[in-house]
């Protein structure tokens, strides 16, 4: 018999269980299996499957519908289950990031028979892994209409604010060349390493952008994540690569981020190996205003890539709030403070109830 | 029964001969012992013997001791034996670097029973492999005294020219640092990689020394060989080490390039990893000003680090001079003139005779 997950019991000790199934990327059965059976006791909910993902929409034909979605896979447990609870913080692998925003979500799903808009309940595998195995792009592919809606929400840590859209990034190489000789006669080659000095001189002398895109104030990064090049000890190198890895704000396409990449090594032999776009914030639809208004603070701008981007892709307007401290996902001593899972369940029950 | 060579056949037999006995390094006893017993046939010469290097001396009571010495190893073999002559050409591994020079120092050892300077004939093991090993450096270290002498002369391949001296040589390494952080927010890290940009640009500045030392022109080099930094794709890295090559004129000792290394990077941390010193030409001594005589042609400095600085090291002068085409060394279509490896046999029958 497989775990049971009580969706009436509170939201902390709910979490507790959902960190207490062991979930590490790629092992997410038993907990998906979990979160099905519980899902599927809810007659409010059409529920679907796809792999270790489980989707669960209300059918009310409301006039918005809106996305809560989360991950249920964790990075490798570090010695730090099964969870306990210390002066009102809850520790354990994946508290932080997601299982607690999990635990409000499969909450909010049992408390709202007749949620104000209709919601669909995306918790899907493998995002913690190499972007090719995401359980949310795989959705995104196989089932698009899945996550149809008006407006998501990814309750990825946030520490309880708002983060709107994210900013894309890509990696390029760029490349110096040059003619190989012996160290001894090294007049008779061309050093390829001294050739990518004027490339790092850009990247030194290179002011990143701050904009602000749908009100929100972005942060860009323009930076050499590595630089190669050697044969051996006594040969002029004939071949360096920078890999440069270029953060860009929502309001640049990929394909701009590009251009402004070939412009900035204007002269330089570039390519590029991988990228993923931004996502723009997206607060000025009705729907995101309710939410705003219902969470409260002030939202930020999100700066590093994040889901919200596939459904950006999909033409879907997505956030990220969830009770978790973001400085603390992946860490050892990763916990969650049981009053932001409650809270964060109060203002979402504030925007659905 | 082992190898036997016959001292008395022509300077291009026994060099087929020899290059038929394969040495490669760490493995030239067969060679070795050959040698040792054809010298040891030879009434006027002392023998001695250490590892798979022999050593052999003439002791006449001369005003003058000249060593000649080579090694006898060779590179791996590349399906270029047995040896085969084909229009005046002498095929086979090592041909050319160096059993021609060995043939050579072996039919003076049996030709002059009374050379006009007395002679110390060396021939060593474990050349062509990592300098710890070499044969060379081992009798420099344990019988210095076998190795003694008023001038050196190394008969690897010249291509019949005397090469005087050698550059030596350096390597450092070049240090940024910097201060680790998420990609998504550069800000809060420092770049290591792009601090590398100054120290590339100082070196592609750099304009290399050319002095004459003891009438021959040396040329300098200080090169890049290698860079290296990056942590991973979306980490700003926090370190970037440059590997730079300094080979450095014989003017300079070990420790006075290593003080230029030290000046040219002023401000950055720098790490010597390993060194070895030059040799100077030494063509000023009434003994080596004979073997110039005697050889003619215009001497050329000699830019690669070689065994001379050995030899230098315990205050013998030496070149490099024999029949060889250096360019041809360690190739597959390695072979030697026969007609190059009898005129160096009659010059410096002229010289000893």
């Amino acid at each position: 018999m497989g775990t049971r997950l009580d969706l009436t019991q509170d939201v902390g000790a709910l979490t507790a269980r959902i960190v207490d199934v062991e979930s590490v990327s790629g092992n997410e059965k038993a907990l998906a299996d979990a979160v099905e059976e519980a899902l599927r006791a809810l007659p409010h909910l059409t529920v679907h499957r796809d792999g270790d993902a489980v989707v669960a929409r209300t059918a009310l034909g409301r006039g918005e519908r809106v996305v809560i979605a989360g991950h249920i896979d964790t990075v490798p447990v570090a010695g730090n289950l099964p969870s306990r609870v210390e002066d009102g913080l809850l520790y354990g692998c994946g508290a932080s990031d997601m299982k607690s925003g999990v635990a409000v979500a499969l909450r909010l799903a049992a408390a709202l028979p007749e949620p104000s808009r209709d919601v669909t309940y995306v918790f899907y595998d493998c995002e913690e892994i190499e972007v090719e195995r995401n359980g949310l792009l795989r959705l995104s592919r196989r089932h698009p209409d899945w996550l149809a809606g008006d407006f998501a929400v990814l309750m990825e840590p946030t520490d309880g604010v708002i983060e709107g859209g994210c900013q894309g990034t890509l990696r390029a190489q760029v490349v110096t060349r040059g003619k190989r000789a012996h160290s001894a006669r090294s007049w008779l080659g061309v050093n390829a390493v001294h050739a990518a000095g004027p490339v790092l001189a850009i990247l030194d002398g290179h002011r990143a952008r701050q904009p602000v895109v749908d009100g929100l104030e972005y942060h860009e990064g323009l930076n050499a994540v590595a630089i190669n090049g050697g044969v051996a000890g006594n040969v002029i190198p004939d071949e360096c690569v920078v890999t440069v890895n270029y953060r860009f704000a929502p309001d640049l396409s990929l394909e701009a981020a590009q251009e402004h990449v070939r412009e900035v090594f204007d002269g330089f032999e570039v390519h590029f190996t991988d990228g993923a776009p931004g996502a723009r914030p997206g607060l000025s639809h009705p729907v995101a205003a309710a939410f705003l208004s219902a969470v409260g603070g002030e939202p930020r701008a999100k700066l590093g890539w994040t889901d919200v981007s596939l459904f950006s892709g999909l033409g879907v307007p997505a956030v990220n709030y969830g009770p978790g401290d973001p400085n603390l996902a992946h860490q050892r001593g990763e916990y969650v403070a049981l009053e932001k899972i409650i809270e964060c369940e109060r203002r979402m029950l504030d925007w659905l109830g």
